[in-house]
């Protein structure tokens, strides 16, 4: 078996091809063995219970949308008979039951490999804060793998495995992603359910997701997406299908006055070079002033919100205050200081932020931002535990205290090799619309998946999104500027352009009114004449009240426009034109209300 | 000039037959007089400054809904050149600004006359904590007036203003309505801007209205209302129209096992005649379990929110404790042992007790509940400064907390003569559906207004309330168990009934499918025969795409059916039944369909 990419179509092709579960689990056990990196995993099952269990999956059955597909899990969050550490070994506990998020998984076919290393107790974003030695990062050992979900973005990278869970509060789900090459996925808040979770800060945190693709992750992510009525903050969410992405979405990205990249020119340049390819693909760029964010971003240490970090590991701090690194100590240890008092100043801050930062986002699609500003080595590091994770964070930590949904997408390699990585940022519940302009945006350049020679598949387009409006086309009172034309206005109906019918429509005016009111009655082609319309949009949810202020004899059918299209629109009884008065010869509503006293 | 009742439509009566606001104001001050109660207000303008300021007024302005309406503000709301005191002189500033909502009643024609007494920095629910003297009940002055708002609250009882601004957290908007035999309205959280407030719990508080009646307490009510940005906590909540309650509200009380009255029989009674009032016009009455609800009334001093009380009062606490009350300092420090990590513990706590209470609520349009569980006197207080005051928010509490919005309402006299009050709660943003409600039970029964004589007049009915759903007759595949009924049901649609034309119509199978297609054309009385129908209904906002779907010939139209009813239903272009197979004979779809090979 010549190794299989690991993605979901890869997989799911290569199982139509007849390769078993089993095969493929051997595959991931042996490139595991290639890349030599005991950093990755913290536990794993031996590769005969993974086998075994890939194997009971029985024949593929497509109702199961992960079937056969690998997964690991940030070993911050519960597998049933597998330690949970957190990354501190004096914390670990053993269940007998899978978190919310990964008996999902696996009731949809998905077969769980291992749990994997991160930052302790999910606090970082460089992946090197673990007493279990720090994974190296997939593309160049040199650089941190990224945090705090290191492992998982790392065995994605390398393509160990083609989906991993990860969590995210200050951007742990993005920074590894953009410093391994994959895709992170971090979902509105409550969208996954935290049940079987270890809380870093549970108020604005979530699972979230890394995969090859922006099309596997958003397929892992629905999978995973059910309202949890045991996560009291669980929010029902909708996951809906993909679809085509609106023309000219609005897009903000940080103004040349407030974007930083802390002397990393070339991230400058992938950067430019990533809303280059959005503009190329017609969004709209907007600069927008990104001070007021990162007040936000300054309350996650700063604030009061580490007290959250401090209620999971008060205990341990207090019988065995070794058992915890330094370095996290030192960050939640802070918490100690705070009282409750400060949390609430705050959450009056945070919330004072949030509305000065609003008119700055009311008027856009979603955000676009560099996912890291610049690339850090373990070197750096070293030297200065702080500052490099702190910078890190520039572009990740508001999103979580905004209650906004984001998704780091890989964009074509840095000049310099390194990968290219922006993050897609919308409010709460946008995530589908993220994930379809993220899928559009990593087709658009050429890329090789995380760390592996794989190239991208974009796959088949996404089929265009379904109508919010209607067009609708009027002949009478309701055309501009006459009597009725409010009822479309008021409805937040717009002009589309004016038409004609074919000419098998006969006009009338109708007796009775005010307001007059016309007939049109289709017949056989050339009986009748081209009649004038006005073709008007009307959002589908207004059609409703809209559709029933229509009196008889008239009603809404469907129109033969001249020009071969057809349209919904204003028609007459056909019984009901007799008394009435022929204007065809008119054709035209505007010219018989001229020429008659109303 | 002889007393003019103070409501709204009392005094603009009396303004449309010549009386001036200059002679309301001295009603306003003869009154208080009369009352001669030194406990009510804390400042006043003088009668004369008070009497130019409404002679300046103008000529009635009917587009200023509140034109010559006297009203009170409780002392924790800025009101220009007026001292803030929040019952603590220690605390007291003077500014030169109205609070954003005094600003709003003031544009709207209403006049200030005073500042009213308080527990002091809004804690309590008894009106006694004050240093000023406390304010007597104005229907008895053995039992308390009820607080926070005491005096805004005793001020409306007497008739002395129509209206008053009160504030609630805990229910002081609500508990001393029913003291005082009067309607308090507590808006959705956010409604009311709080810019110029003192706050008790930002996070959890509101302004509050009281009035006479429900009608000018919504009329208050929407002129206060305006999203405010420079309030942070501010929610862009609608007060549209009152229209007529949806019939058969269903409506939550608290259950046999969980209702509690602390001994006082007679508010028993008094909350079942309530409730048999509102089974009398219609409403489905459920017993709940409100265990769930008092646990989440109990966080509210026992949990971390007292904090958000510390936040305000800390420097003078430090600088000046003696200058607080003892009773008000020995709640509010109760916050100086609470840490921020109690703090998120506290905010969990509060989101798993929601969790659990929103199953018990879901199927419920609105909850019903006594105002307070009984009455307590002075001496009560005098001999137990705690007990009785936390009673009397057994029905208050929680609200804040779980984000409802409520309204109390004066209910018919008790049999010892005392007032008799329910408090209607629904989810946030109902308030309009609460006040029709609200409107409705105060008119069932005989009562006077407040400690007046004046008896309430229930006004002119409220308008029906505009449709929400659309009622649609289908004759074909749309029917039960046909091929395409499920795009009925996947919209929401609900079958109402079936129908027939009258013998007006026409009925034809048309040519194509599948699916079969049947054409239903109008043409004169007697000319076709009664064609069955299944009426259903959409929602309005569900009609625009399912009318996006249905295809040329059909369309939809008004039928006439045979019991005289006109209904929207789909119809056929006279021009497309050429070449059809005529079934009038039929005359219903399904004989057709089982008569005829699919």
């Amino acid at each position: 078996m010549s190794e299989i990419p690991m993605t979901i179509p890869d997989l799911h092709a290569a199982y139509a091809r007849g390769v078993t579960p089993g095969e493929v689990i051997r595959q991931v056990y042996a490139r595991l063995a290639q890349v030599d990196d005991p950093g990755i995993f913290l536990s794993m099952p031996t590769e005969d219970a993974a086998r075994a269990e890939a194997e009971a999956l029985g024949p593929f059955d497509p109702a199961r949308p992960l079937w056969g597909i690998p997964f690991a899990v940030k070993d911050n969050i519960d597998v049933a008979g597998h330690p949970t550490t957190a990354a501190c070994p004096a914390f670990a506990y053993t269940l007998t039951e899978d978190a919310f998020v990964v008996a999902r998984l696996r009731a949809a076919g998905a077969i769980f490999v291992g749990k994997t290393n991160l930052d302790q107790f999910a606090t970082g974003l460089v992946g090197v804060r673990t007493p279990y030695g720090a994974p190296r990062n997939a593309i160049d050992p040199l650089i941190v793998p990224g945090g705090s979900s290191a492992g998982s973005a790392v065995a994605v990278g390398h393509g160990i495995v083609p989906l991993a869970l990860g969590t995210d509060t200050a951007g742990s789900g993005r920074v590894p992603a953009a410093l391994n090459n994959i895709v992170g996925l971090k979902p509105t808040l409550g969208a996954l359910s935290a049940t079987g979770v270890v809380p870093a800060c549970r108020s604005i945190e979530t699972i979230s997701v890394f995969a090859m693709t922006v099309r596997d992750a958003y397929a892992a992510y629905r999978v995973c997406s059910a309202f949890d009525p045991a996560d009291a903050f669980a929010r029902d969410i909708p996951a809906p299908d993909l679809a085509a992405p609106a023309p000219a979405p609005v897009i903000g990205i940080p103004g040349a006055g407030s974007i930083r990249f802390f002397g990393d020119d070339v991230q400058a340049e992938a950067f430019a070079a990533a809303v280059d390819l959005l503009r190329g693909q017609g969004a709209v760029v907007r600069e927008v002033d990104f001070t007021p964010l990162y007040a936000v971003a300054d309350m996650l240490y700063d604030g009061a919100w580490v007290a959250e970090r401090y209620t999971v590991i008060e205990d341990l701090l207090k019988t065995d205050p070794e058992a915890i690194l330094p370095v996290t100590r030192q960050i939640i240890g802070k918490a100690e200081s705070l009282s409750a008092a400060d949390a609430f100043r705050g959450i009056y801050r945070l919330k004072e932020l949030a509305r000065a930062a609003a008119p700055l986002l009311a008027d856009l699609d979603m955000l676009c931002v560099p996912t890291i500003p610049r690339f850090y080595s373990v070197a750096d590091l070293e030297a200065d535990p702080i500052t490099p994770n702190s910078n890190l964070g520039t572009y990740t930590n508001f999103v979580n205290l905004l209650d906004m949904c984001a998704l780091a997408v890989p964009t074509p390699a840095r000049g310099d090799g390194r990968p290219g990585s922006v993050t897609l940022l919308a409010r709460a519940g946008q995530d589908a619309a993220l994930a379809a302009l993220a899928l559009t945006l990593e087709a658009a350049g050429d890329r090789r998946l995380g760390a592996t020679g794989w190239p991208h598949d974009a796959g088949p387009p996404l089929p265009p999104a379904p109508a919010d409006r209607l067009t609708l086309a009027v002949c009478g009172a309701h055309m501009t500027g006459l009597p009725l034309n409010h009822q479309l206005l008021d409805r937040g109906g717009k002009f589309v352009r004016p038409a004609r019918t074919t000419d098998a429509y006969r006009f009338y005016a109708l007796a009775g009114g005010p307001p007059a009111r016309p007939g049109l009655v289709r017949g056989a082609p050339g009986s009748g004449a081209p009649v004038a319309l006005e073709l008007w949009s009307l959002p589908l949810a207004e059609v409703g009240s809209f559709l029933a202020g229509i009196p008889a004899p008239l009603g809404i059918g469907t129109l033969e426009l001249e020009d071969g299209a057809t349209v919904q629109g204003f028609l007459c009884e056909a019984t009901a034109t007799q008394g009435a008065t022929d204007i065809t010869h008119l054709a035209n509503w505007r010219s018989y209300v001229t020429t008659v006293p109303a």
